[in-house]
This record gives structure tokens, C-alpha cells and sequence, in this order.
């Protein structure tokens, strides 16, 4: 009887430990009480701040926040593969920029080609199919390419702190969405796998659909007009119009983010604004205000002016990345 | 003990009956028994017909399948009383049609302005003022206007067997959608209230929206610019926007609905498809293949040619509204 006696004890301590530290990967700094501190006082009854379950909903940016997005966004790593897949059915492409760059590995001339030669790759690659035929080439790709610096399956090039947050907020009656620049159909597939959040939980930037019947069966065509523009302004445009009631906690790492987290702020009672700041060059990069992708410049100083939670990923997270396996 | 026994058998029966009819006010005729039987089959653990949690998705039409829809549309009964409200700041209006037919209760005037006229009317009262003031309009107006026949609150005019339907899929593990041709910020300030339907669960016709500070604060313009009407074809385009996956059961009532029965019977494995059908002209009204409002015609065809589930309002629903209180 004693012995089991010990075992319970050892348990329940071991139970307790781990309700204690519902975050285990992030430092026991200022992010980590802030989130804390904030959970606990909108989930308690009674509690001035308390925010009913169907009300919690939280906000989070992918890029840069719930994955890496270096040396380039990852849907463009994504771009690139798709265009050397179809290269063989497009023999002209040899000779066309940007497409020939692309081919030729040449990432300066793709960069050269600016903005428009980015949306012409991206016309290339994402539309004319139906959403399920674009679905299957996402999820074939996302489960075999792998990142050119680190050699990892991308989805493994997620940070576990979040994943341990995301995890967090939802055991506290959070409902978790996605609210992405990227592309809605490029996330959906793998996000529910990866992140625990559910295809209609994810918002992005979306094209227009075409309803067809073909051979008797119905498909949606994804046409080459845009829908959405999921970043900047377009992220509290996004969340009106998928969720259509204002996030209580946001989180986002650039100023991409930065109506999002304006807009979520400004609703009444306790609310939450984080942002995930680039600083650990060695275990993922190091940028801020002058970096190409992922800028963070006005949201920084947003955050400083009105007390946002900023986490710094070299003091504030025990690790980035999951373990390998 | 042999009474505790006895309470408990007693207690026993009682809850399985309860169990036994979720569906109270639906007789037991074959479409009560089609319902039960793909609920069963597809949250049966083992059954090649399983499909998990995640996927059980289905989706509601409003108008005339959660709700009545006659002598017309109630959103349109909603814009001639915002007009009548309006009218003291548009004395211009009197003499300009169609408004001036809305102001002395000339429905003729106002069905001879036509589909353009709608628009007008439309364009008059959904758009210029932010989504949070919007909200507010609809709230104020749906707990206290009458219906003008029944005299009773829009949302008392429900049907109660489809209010029994939504909670019995839900308890059986299934998220519930509305997917509507009406406006998407008309419905949801009450769906939650009235279906359990949260805001993020409510498809619709929507608008552009424009994000911009208003004296240092965050607001969201309604503009008068179409963004989806999620209408016919445009059906399963909203689901496949809004929800990112195919539901796996869908209920309408008229051809507007069409192609959401469609595409969700397209999907593989056990799927469901039903059409209310207004047959009871005493308890509520009887139309179908010629009325103005919420024509049935091709999606009758259709559920004929298929087999799909066809409510007879009249034969298989033994209340139609909640009781008044």
C-alpha cells in the first residue's frame, strides 16, 4: 500500500509539474508571465476580465511566426519547385524570364523580375486547376521537399514554442485561427496535422473560384483573379470576414501584422498583442527592420509605444524547432 | 433496494427514450428515419461508413429552410423598415423612386422598380457605415420588429424540427454552418443566439470592406462593392472559401441550393442531402416551382432523380414554429 501510495505522490507531483508548465520550451521570462497572466485572468469566472469560451479567439500569423521564413517565404520555395516540375510541358519557358531564371537557379534574375515577375510565376503555378487537384499537388510537395539550409521537411520547420502556445490557448477554451498573407489554399492542407487548426479555421489570401461541372461532376476552378490580399489592412478585412467577431489575443512577427494586432487591441476588455522578434542568428536568423521578408519596422515601434509583448527568440525560447526524428 | 432498483430502471427508460427521439417534433415518417440512419452510420466507430469528427461538416441554408422566407425575404422586409427609419434625413426621397413607393407601402411601385431597384434600396441601407455600427442596426431591429403576418419576432418564426436537427448533429459531433444567399453581417449578430451558430460558422453574401483609423481608432467600411453572393453557384464557392472542406451533409430548401446539394454529394463515402418542401399552407405557407420567393423547380427534379431526402412540411413535421411565450 505504501508503494502505491508513492506512486500516486510521484504522479500527482508529476501531473502538477506539468499543468505548471503548459509552456515547457519558452524561458520563464516576460512573454511567458504576460501570456500566463493573461490566460488566466480572462478564463477565471467571476473575474472582471473573463471572456466567455465562444468569444476566445486568437489570431495568429503564419510566416514568421508559426514556422521560418527564410531565406524566403516558403510558399516561394514552393513557386520554384512547382515551375521546374512543369517545366517540361512549357519548352518556351527556357527562353522567358522569369521563368528561365528560375530554371537556370539564378535567384538574382528572379529578383530582378520584381513584384510582376513574382505574380506571373504565381499565375503559373497556382491557378487553372481545381481546388482538390491544387490541394494533392500541395500536400505531395509538403511532405517530401525539404528546406535548402537545413535539410528539414518544412512543417518540421515549425517553432515549438508556438505550437506549445497554440496547444495552450485551446486547452483554455481558445478557438485557434490562422490569419496568413500566404496563400489560404496553400495552408489548408497540412494545417490541421501540423498545427491542430482546421481547414475553416484558416484565413489567407485567397483567388476567386469558378463552379463547373465536369463529366457530370462538380469542381471549383481556381481562377487567376484576386479575392483577398490577407496582409497589412487586408488582415482585419480577412478576420470580419471569416471569423466576423474581433480576435481577444493576436500574434504576428512583422509589419505585416500590424492592423491585425491594432484591430484586435482596440476591442473592449483584456486583450493580447505579441510579437515574435527575429534575433537568434544561430539557432534561426537574426532580422528586423531592414530584412526583405518578415520587415519588422513600424510594428516594433507599435509595440513599443503601447507595452505589446515582444518576444526576443534568443532570451525568450529554450528552443526554436521541434526535436528531429 | 428494491426500490432503488426500481428508480433506476425507471430513470434507465426514461433517458433512453429521450436518447431514442431527438427529434421530437418530427413524425416518423421516412425522412425523421433517413436522418437517424446516416447519423448512426457515420458516428458508428468500425463502420465502413465512419467519418471522423473533423469532417462532419454540414451546412444550413437560411432563408425557407431555418427560418421562413414569405410573403418575402425577411432581410428585404429588414431594408423598406431601415428606409422608413432613414427617411427623415432624405426628404429627397420622397419624390424618388423606389423609395418613394417603400415610403407609402406601395409594394407594386416597389416590385416594378425590379431587381435594379433592390439594388438601390440595397445600397441605401447596408453600406457606408462601419461592420460594428451595421451590427448594432440589425441587433435593434431583430428583437423588435414583427413579422407582418404572424406578428411574431423574425426569430420566432424558426422551425422548430430544424432547431432539433441542428443540436442533434451537433451532439453527435458535427459542426453546423449556415451557407445563405442573404447577407452575411444580417446574419450573424443573432445566429449564435438563435441556432448556436457562432459568427465564424455563418456563410453569406458579403461586401468589400475597407480598413481605415478613425480618430486613432481601427474601423471596418462596409462598401458598396460586391464580394461574394453566395447564391447558386456561388454556394459552394462560400463553403469552400469559408470552410475549406466539403460537408459531408447539406439541407435547403430551393434552387438556390442546388449546387451546394451537389457538390456536397460529390464528396466520396456516405453523404446526405435534404430539401424542406413548403407544403402547409395553414401552419405556414405552401409554394414551390412558381413562386417569386424561394422557387424549387430544378432542385426538386434533382432530388427526385437522386433519391436525396424531400421533407414534406405538412406530412413529417408536427410543429412547425417554437411555441409562443
Amino acid at each position: 500500500m505504501k508503494s502505491l501510495n508513492a506512486f500516486v505522490v510521484v504522479f500527482l507531483l508529476i501531473t502538477a509539474g506539468w499543468a505548471a508548465d503548459p509552456l515547457p520550451s519558452w524561458n520563464d521570462t516576460a512573454p511567458k508571465k504576460a501570456i500566463i497572466a493573461f490566460v488566466e485572468k480572462v478564463t477565471k469566472e467571476g473575474s472582471p476580465d473573463f471572456v466567455p469560451v465562444p468569444e476566445r479567439i486568437a489570431t495568429f500569423d503564419n510566416d514568421g511566426t508559426l514556422w521560418a521564413e527564410q531565406p524566403m517565404y516558403f510558399q516561394f520555395l514552393f513557386v520554384l519547385d512547382r515551375v521546374k516540375a512543369l517545366a517540361p510541358e512549357h519548352p518556351e519557358w527556357k527562353e522567358k524570364e522569369p521563368f528561365a531564371s528560375v530554371l537556370k537557379n539564378d535567384m538574382k534574375g528572379v529578383a530582378a523580375a520584381g513584384e510582376k515577375g513574382a505574380l506571373i510565376l504565381l499565375a503559373a503555378t497556382h491557378f487553372g486547376m481545381t481546388t482538390d487537384e491544387f490541394s494533392k499537388i500541395v500536400t505531395d510537395w509538403i511532405t517530401t521537399a525539404k528546406h535548402p539550409k537545413t535539410g528539414r521537411l518544412y512543417t518540421e520547420m515549425v517553432y515549438q514554442p508556438m505550437l506549445e502556445l497554440l496547444a495552450y490557448l485551446r486547452a483554455n477554451g481558445f478557438k485557434t485561427f490562422i490569419v496568413s498573407g500566404g496563400g489560404i489554399d496553400f495552408i489548408r492542407p497540412w494545417a490541421e496535422r501540423v498545427y491542430g487548426i482546421p481547414p475553416e479555421q484558416v484565413v489567407g489570401s485567397s483567388g476567386k473560384l469558378k463552379f463547373e461541372m465536369r463529366d457530370g461532376k462538380p469542381v471549383l476552378v481556381k481562377l487567376p483573379e484576386v479575392d483577398l490580399i490577407d496582409d497589412k489592412e487586408g488582415k482585419p478585412v480577412g478576420i470580419q470576414t471569416h471569423i466576423g467577431r474581433r480576435p481577444i489575443a493576436a500574434f504576428g512577427n512583422s509589419d505585416g501584422d500590424l492592423q491585425m494586432l491594432q484591430w484586435t487591441i482596440a476591442g473592449p476588455g483584456a486583450r493580447f498583442a505579441l510579437i515574435v522578434h527575429h534575433t537568434d542568428a544561430e539557432r534561426e536568423w537574426a532580422y528586423d527592420r531592414q530584412s526583405h521578408v518578415g520587415r519588422l519596422d513600424k510594428a516594433w515601434d507599435e509595440a513599443g509605444a503601447r507595452g505589446w509583448t515582444v518576444v526576443d527568440m534568443k532570451e525568450d525560447w529554450k528552443r526554436v524547432f521541434p526535436p528531429e526524428h
